[in-house]
């Protein structure tokens, strides 16, 4: 019989979802599996799209999804939003508007529910990608929602990371103060049509990035461009294709496509390396009398977890 | 000069400020004082508070401090929520209600930029807890936003963990979807005033945990209170403060209050361990030639980051 990792290069939609329900139920042997397929990595292009429920990401990823395929290429939508319509769950009824765009017509969506991620949520991101890219997708889209430590994580996996916002009170407050302008490359002011202040915030923005001490220096001194969309209607969604291409163009021409991966890599291996030994340091305290004695210190507070810890690290790594 | 842990443990604003600086900073030395304050923690009562941006946590927040003070409490509120008005950062101009409970009306607010925390936020979380516990103060109030894995993460270190909800069309999708089903004690239906969907979401609620099966049995089989409130004037939440103290005495009645403690204490020495191990492993790789070798060897798709993985778990680790 073929391996599953031969399958799932070959783009085979069943066998890449059976490995994503093993790395989604955190199963050891979804590894061994990833192993096989890393070789053939290295290759999508990543884009993240972020911004609060309501924004209208769902609707602008929907617009980016009809114009790569109108462009010939193939897509995986990983939505790491527990409210997205990406999710095609359907639970109580909800209308999936992205229904259109099913597995057969080359895109693979994948949601992921949110629950307490062994390692976090970036863990089990980056799997997903490794996935679909070695299925051979072109893009890889991955959606998530809120101003949160999500956000900035996947940005790490992301060679593109678009902002979405509506403009509002409160809303420039929340850039500044969510850390968003250090990870976006684009922004989109979305709902701009009936909204009094689209153009504030774009005026802000523009203000922001203007002033070089507000905004570190990275990615090769990329300046962060900003669109204003109607996705509904779906005005300036063709300028923010674009504008992502241009930022696609210029992660190419710097030189940053490969090294992305290459820290993809090194962010996967570390990953790799703390999860086998939180497996093993949680099965000797748990199970060797030594460390069992050394908890119950930490129960009567004979100890604090700051030096047990220290103590426990001692005997556990090698000297060398 | 006196120790800076004997002022914290006298509640000097100060000198708590002074920490927490620290640990935001993640200085190794926050964890010298932090050993100090251990043995004094321990004893405030933990309530996580999380619901969307604009669902009208901080008018609750705002009530319950209100309530907690005329009950003669001391208060520590930490915003894990970049958008929150308690923030009082009054970037731009936005105007902080909450400012009228100011730190010398014996509330602490900390507030919590969103950034890629090392090990995440609920580790920095666990130690603001730590210090305003050993400031002596009676409740610690943890403020979260949005539908993500902090929320999940932030839960396990609460005692009562309420959801703040805005009756509307895709709310009950969100819950349980977002897994908020079974991190919830109590759910909080805002602004049910103007809100047709006040009505229904209550309703569903309700059925919901009728369903046995439905929910996960935990914390010793409480059945999750539903409270309708219209926070901006004040009504229900009275019965809502009343409800958190019936969890409360739930949960001591239950002695849940010291096993969430001792739960507490392991995570914070299981993380501790393992930013030990972390810093080590990463200083290994850098810096020793062994290491760097695979890495190269990693760079060149020669292994994947998996197998390189057991390798160097299997050099780093003691046999015992």
């Amino acid at each position: 019989m073929e391996r599953l990792s031969e399958k799932i290069k070959k783009s085979e939609v069943r066998a890449a979802a059976r490995l994503m329900r093993l790395i989604e139920n955190e199963e050891p042997s979804a590894d061994d599996i990833l192993k096989e397929l890393y070789p053939s990595t290295g290759n999508a292009y990543v884009i993240g799209i972020t911004g609060l429920p309501g924004s209208g990401k769902s609707t602008l990823i929907d617009a980016l999804i009809k114009d790569y395929i109108n462009k010939g290429k193939s897509l995986g939508v990983i939505a790491v939003d527990p409210s997205s319509p990406f999710t095609g769950g359907s639970i109580l009824g909800d209308r999936v508007r992205m229904q259109q765009h099913s597995i057969e017509d080359d895109v693979f969506i994948k949601s992921l529910p949110t629950k307490g991620w062994k390692g976090g949520i970036s863990k089990v991101t980056s799997k997903m990608i490794t996935v679909m890219d070695s299925m051979g997708k072109d893009i890889v889209i991955v959606e998530t929602a809120g101003v949160g430590q999500t956000e900035v994580e996947v940005k790490e996996l992301a060679h593109t990371t678009v902002v979405v916002l509506v403009g509002g009170l409160g809303d420039s407050i929340q850039i500044i103060k969510a850390g968003i302008l250090e990870i976006a490359d684009i922004f989109v002011i979305n709902k701009s049509e009936k909204n009094e202040f689209a153009l504030d915030l774009e005026s802000d923005l523009n203000d922001l990035f203007s002033l070089d001490s507000s905004r570190e220096i990275k990615q090769g001194n990329w300046r962060p461009l900003v669109f204003k969309t109607e996705a509904l209607n779906g005005k300036g969604l063709s300028e923010l294709t674009t504008g992502i291409e241009k930022h696609k163009e210029f992660i190419i021409n710097k030189g940053l496509f490969k090294s992305y991966f290459i820290k993809k890599s090194k962010k996967d291996l570390m990953q790799a390396i703390m999860d086998d030994i939180g497996l093993e340091v949680a099965n000797r305290l748990e199970k060797k009398d030594q460390y069992k004695k050394m908890l119950a210190e930490l129960e009567n507070k004979d100890t604090d977890p700051f030096s047990l810890a220290k103590k426990i690290v001692n005997k556990i790594l090698t000297k060398d």
